[in-house]
C-alpha cells in the first residue's frame, strides 16, 4: 500500500485461563509464526494471559507498544469469560457495535443445525465488534475473526480452536496481510540428520556457516539436537518468496553435500515416511521382529498412510521362547551370545523375513531399562540387523536416556539402517 | 516473614530467540506453574521473548508491574547472546558485580572435567550478578540461578535447560519461596475417564459442580477432552498443602462414585500403566494381535518399566495371510465377515493367546485410513476383542479423525477393554 510502512514486527497473545495451568500450553503461536514468517514478519514476543480483562488489557497495551501487528487468539466465544473483543475495543478506544451480518449468519447456522427454537441470545455477544473492524468469516465455528487497523498498526483477533484458526489465518495471510507486507519473505527449511552427533555435524558445517553469514541475503543456521536426530534449521529473508526459497534450496544442497548419507530428510518428511517411500518406490515389502522396541518400529512405519502396501507383518518377541518359536532363533544362540547380540538380531531379521516371504527383514533386540542390564551389556545396549535382497547388516548400539528414549532411539536407528541399505549408502 | 505480604501472583518469561520460531515452544513454564501452585502462587501471565535486550527489558518491566514474583528462564549462558542478567540488573537499577564464589566454582568445574588450561574467559560472564542477588547453585550446568528482591517483589533467574532448571526450582520452592508464601497451597488432581463422551461426563458431574463451587474451600473443575480420554481437572486452594490435598481427595472420590468404572486413573497414571499394574498384580501375562494399530498397543504396554514381566509377545498382522498363518484365523471367516469384524478380532485374540500360552489375549483389527474403507465399514471402524481366564468380550467401534488419531483411539479402547475385564466391571 502506497505510503504505509510494511508490517514487520508481530506479537502474539494467547487468551485463556487454561493456558496458565501446569497441563496446557499455547501451540497456535507456532502455526501463526510460520504463516507470518512467509511474509517476512518476525514475531518479537509471545504472551499467554487468562480470561481476565485487566491482565489482557495490560499485556495487549504493552505489546502494542512494540509490534506493528498484534495477533490475539482465543476469548472470542459467546460467554462472559470471553473478553477479547471488549478489551481490544477498550484499549483501542472503539465502541462495540452489533454487526448485523454476523447475527444473521449465526441465526442461519443455528437454524441449519436444527436446534429447536432460535439462536441462544448469548451468542449475540459474538456479533458485537469494535467499530471499524473488518469481519473474517469462520466456516468451522461461531466466532468470526476480526481485523482492526489503528494508525499503521494492525490487530487481528482469531478464535482459539486450531481447526477454526488455521483456515482463517491462511486466508488472511494470502489476502489483506500480504497487501500490508513488504513483499519480502522469510523462508525456513529443516535438514534432518541421523547417525552423526551434534558436535561432528557442527564441525562439518563450520565453513558453510561462514559462507552463509556473508551471503546476500545471509542464511541463518541453527543446529538443534532432537531425540535420535539432529536438525539443521536454515532461514533467510529475501525480496520474494521465490528468491528466499531458491537461496535456501542452495544451502540445503550444500549441507547435503557436506553431510552426505547422514541427511535423511530435507522436505519435512519423518524417518518412517522416508523409509516407506523407499520401500514403495522399489516395490519391496518389509517384516519386522522387535524385542526392546516393543512394537514401536512397526507402529511408526504404519503411521504413514498407505503403509499396508509394504508392511507385511511384525512380531514382538519379548520372551526368549517367543524368539525361538516365532522366528526360529536357535536356543543355543540365545544361550551363547545372549538375547541382546548381533547374531540374535540377524537371526530375528532373517527369521521374520523368511517366514513372511518378504524382501526386507529387520530385527531389533536390546535393553530398554531401567532393569535388565547384564555385565558388559548396560541399559541402552541394542543390537539391530537388517537383510535386504542386496545386503545384510548388523550393528551394536549404546543409547542413553530413560526407557522411552532408548526405545525411540533404537527405532530410529533401525529405520535408518533400512534407509541406508535401500539408498545403497 | 513478618510484615511482608505473601507472594501470590507470578509471571513467567522464557528467554530465547528459538522460542519465537515455528518449531520450538517454551515448556519450562508448565513445570514452573506446577511448582508455584504448590505454594498457592497463581501464574497471571507468561511471555516468550528473543535474546534481545530491548524486548526483554520491555516485557520484564511490563510484567513486573503486574506480578509480585517474576521468573525468567534462559539467557544465562556465557555468550553475548545471553542477556538476562544484564537486562534484569538494568531494569532493577543494580550494578553487575563479579561473584568470586561463582568464579571459583566454575574454575573448579572446568578443572575437574580435565579441560586443558583454565576456564574459558567467556564463562566469567556467568559470575557477573546483579548486586544483592542470592546465588542458587546449579549442580548440573555452569549457569547459576539468581534470587533478587526488589521491595516486596522477588525476581528469579533460572537456566533454560529443563534438567538444570527443575532441581534448582524444586529447592527454591521448598526453601526461600516457601518462606515468602502464604503457607496456603493450590493443589490439583486429574481424573482420567475412558468410554464416555464429554457431554455425558459433564452432565453426570453437574450436581457435583454446584456442590464444589459452594464448598469451603471451593473446588474448581474443568473438563478437557483429550484423544481417547476425558480429563476432569480439579483444583483447590486451602490453608495448607495437607488440607488442599484432603479436599481434592474427597472430590476425586465423589467423581469416581458418579462416573464409576469409566474412571481409569486418579493418580496421574496412564492407561498402559493401569493395565500393566492390573496384569502384574494378578500375575497374568498378555499377548497381543494387532492389525490397524500396527504395534501401537504393544508399544504403549512396553513403555511401562517392568512390562517384560507380563508382555509375552505380539504379532502385527497387516496382511490377511499373516492373520491366518500367525494366528490361525480361518480364511473362510475372513472371506465371510471381512478382516474388520468381531469374529476376526475374537479369532485373533484367541489365536495369539493360545499360541503364546498366556492368560490374556487381545485382538485389534480395523481401518485406520485414509484408504481401506468398504461399504458399511468407513474409515475408523475398528473391531476389538479380549479373552481373559474369566471372560470373553468383543465390540465394534467407530472412531473419528486422521490415521494417527484412529490408531491412538483404537489402542486406548483395546487397553480399556482389558482394564475393565481385569477389574471385573
Amino acid at each position: 500500500v502506497d505510503g504505509v510502512t510494511p508490517l514487520s514486527r508481530a506479537a502474539i497473545i494467547a487468551v485463556g485461563s487454561e493456558l496458565l495451568t501446569p497441563t496446557r500450553i499455547d501451540t497456535n503461536s507456532l502455526f501463526i509464526t510460520e504463516q507470518l514468517n512467509l511474509l517476512a514478519i518476525d514475531v518479537v514476543a509471545k504472551a499467554a494471559v487468562g480470561d481476565d480483562r485487566s491482565e489482557l488489557a495490560h499485556v495487549f497495551r504493552a505489546l502494542l507498544d512494540r509490534a506493528d501487528l498484534v495477533v490475539c487468539c482465543g476469548g472470542l466465544g459467546p460467554t462472559e469469560d470471553d473478553v477479547t473483543r471488549e478489551v481490544v475495543a477498550e484499549v483501542l478506544a472503539r465502541a462495540l457495535v452489533e454487526d448485523e451480518a454476523i447475527t444473521a449468519r449465526l441465526r442461519a447456522r443455528f437454524a441449519a443445525r436444527g436446534y429447536t427454537g432460535a439462536m441462544p441470545e448469548i451468542n449475540r455477544r459474538q456479533a458485537m465488534v469494535p467499530a471499524g473492524a473488518r469481519v473474517i468469516e469462520n466456516t468451522r465455528g461461531t466466532a468470526p475473526g476480526l481485523w482492526l487497523e489503528s494508525g499503521e498498526r494492525v490487530v487481528l483477533l482469531l478464535p482459539g480452536p486450531p481447526r477454526e484458526l488455521k483456515p482463517m489465518l491462511t486466508a488472511i495471510v494470502e489476502g489483506p496481510l500480504s497487501a500490508r507486507s513488504s513483499g519480502a519473505s522469510l523462508a525456513r527449511r529443516i535438514v534432518r540428520i541421523a547417525g552423526r552427533i551434534e558436535s561432528h555435524t557442527d564441525e562439518a558445517l563450520q565453513p558453510l556457516y561462514r559462507e552463509w553469514e556473508q551471503g546476500r541475503p545471509p542464511v541463518t543456521a541453527t543446529i538443534l539436537a532432537a531425540l535420535g536426530q539432529i536438525e539443521l534449521h536454515l532461514s533467510t529473508r529475501a525480496a520474494s518468496r521465490e528468491s528466499a526459497d531458491a537461496v535456501l534450496a542452495a544451502a540445503v544442497a550444500q549441507s547435503s553435500a557436506v553431510l552426505g548419507a547422514d541427511v535423511f530428510s530435507t522436505d519435512g518428511r519423518t524417518m518412517e515416511a522416508v523409509v516407506g517411500d523407499l520401500l514403495a518406490g522399489a516395490g519391496l515389502r518389509i517384516a519386522v521382529a522387535e524385542s526392546c522396541t516393543g512394537g514401536l518400529v512397526t507402529s511408526r512405519l504404519t503411521d504413514v498412510a498407505g503403509s499396508s502396501r509394504y508392511v507385511e507383518r511384525a512380531v514382538v518377541t519379548y520372551a526368549n521362547e517367543a524368539k525361538t518359536e516365532l522366528l526360529g532363533v536357535p536356543e543355543e544362540m540365545l544361550a551363547q551370545h545372549g538375547a541382546v547380540s548381533e547374531p540374535v538380531a540377524l537371526a530375528m531379521a532373517g527369521g521374520v523375513r523368511t517366514r513372511a516371504r518378504v524382501d526386507v527383514g529387520l530385527g531389533v533386540t536390546g535393553i530398554a531399562g531401567p532393569g535388565g542390564a547384564t555385565p558388559g551389556k548396560p541399559v541402552g545396549t541394542v543390537a539391530i540387523a537388517a537383510i535386504t535382497p542386496a545386503a545384510t547388516r548388523s550393528r551394536l548400539f549404546r543409547f542413553h536416556g530413560e526407557r522411552e528414549q532408548v526405545k525411540f532411539q533404537a527405532s530410529q536407528a533401525a529405520l535408518d539402517m533400512v534407509r541406508r541399505m535401500l539408498s545403497g549408502v
